[in-house]
């Protein structure tokens, strides 16, 4: 028995570069499944066709929200080099185009070169000292998705749930899956698309469909609770970007991500 | 007559989705044509097929370095939606594949929505009063590409360039290119791929292939120079990523990119 992360985004192979997957309601958030949990879906098709390891990059076109149930992903190689391979995993349910993804796999564990790093993780308390935020009362309900996660943040944050939003488009947060696995390649693309939208804390309460979204993944990360730093720094006519680091317990980058999203304020 | 980049960058329908173009020698670095100039190739092929104005995010893995001379192009639809479209394009020299853009095209004039920023474009004296690294002895060769580019420096940058590498992963430049035209989004592209790269400011000298980047188009640039921001924050075992922001000279931010790439140190 896996996981329910392991178990909800498994895909079935179905020939000829085809695969299904079920989609459970268990990662949604007002009825639509989270953007990072379709990703962790297609991601297992492109890594299963390329035969590679690892994603080393991840791009997604979101086309529409599906609804939990049966979707079809199809994966067609587009270039296979010496150590990765670009791949185009499309997903369906039914007729309907949920999301294309282009992915480069490779493997992470042969990377070899010279390393200098000009920013650090993020320095919080540990996890057991801070709150989770699904005890809080504030702010709009909490969706199916957050009771699979174990969040913990800096006391007063997020502010909008704490009914005073803070203005600042950051926050940093502690995050683990509740009932396991340790985190791998697919939990840190999951963590990058995990916390609710920074522009909340500007009382921006709407939906924010992502248009598109990259996954850099830089290291396996370590056994533990994960870091995430989000940030959002241009909101310019309704469009914003997201930008979210991932690191692990040892204190090692694992991910890095940015999306392009919309918000009517 | 237009400009160099505009003659350089046309592309032909030959039918079907396809498309042919020739590669110049002139936006060449020790040879190999720039990444941001085939990416501007590459978006006005994605343009054309899908009917839209602007770019709004394009996503490019780089598979092979071609050699200046012709090229082809496909572009295949991914997924019309009603303001945006998603498709994808692949270039080739004879059989071999050179790189696969996966874009999304709209109508950057339409955007509607709040606006918030909370970072402002990087303060710099006028570029009359500023260096032009060109003018400098040091470091490697001029490459083709430089003599397309009016860069200006901060006094004593690059570092590199003057034989004293900051170890600082980052920079700020006026840019404009110097037959014109006026900047547009596919010089914004251009852009965000024109510095040097930034582990050179770590005495790394060799070739630094990109693997994926992708570029937004925030909005269409006013006339006038252009100004880039160019950041690496984590060199992980030869990986690195390379961020870019562009501003107009109205101080408006109107493209972020953000590339994946190696160096061998």
């Amino acid at each position: 028995m896996g996981s329910a992360f392991e178990t909800d985004t498994a895909v079935t192979p179905a020939g000829e570069g085809r695969y299904e997957a079920t989609l459970s309601d268990r990662w949604s958030i007002l009825g639509a499944p989270n953007g990072g949990y379709l990703m962790a879906i297609a991601a297992r098709a492109l890594l299963h066709a390329s035969g590679r390891p690892d994603p080393t990059t991840l791009t997604t076109h979101f086309h529409r929200s599906p609804a939990p149930g049966m979707v079809t992903l199809t994966a067609q190689p587009l270039h296979t080099g010496r150590s990765t391979s670009s791949t185009l995993v499309r997903m369906r349910q039914g007729d309907a185009p949920v999301l294309t993804m282009m992915g480069l796999a490779g493997d992470t564990a042969t990377g070899r070169g010279p390393s200098a790093q000009q920013a650090q993780a993020p320095e919080l308390p540990p996890p057991e000292e801070l709150e989770d935020p699904r005890s809080l009362g504030g702010g709009p309900p909490t969706p199916e998705f957050q009771q699979r996660l174990d969040l913990r943040c800096l006391p007063g944050e997020p502010g909008w749930a704490h009914g005073t939003p803070t203005g600042r488009l950051e926050t940093v947060a502690w995050l683990r899956l509740l009932d396991g696995p340790e985190p791998d390649p697919l939990v840190v693309v999951l963590a990058t698309d995990a916390l609710p939208p920074t522009v909340f804390e500007l009382s921006m309460f709407s939906w924010v469909p992502t248009l598109e979204m990259t996954v850099h993944i830089r290291a396996r990360p370590a056994p533990g609770w994960l870091r995430v730093a989000h940030r959002t720094r241009f909101l310019i006519d309704g469009t914003l970007e997201e930008d979210a680091e991932v690191w692990d317990s040892a204190g090692a980058l694992v991910g890095q991500s940015r999306q392009l999203a919309r918000t009517r304020g």
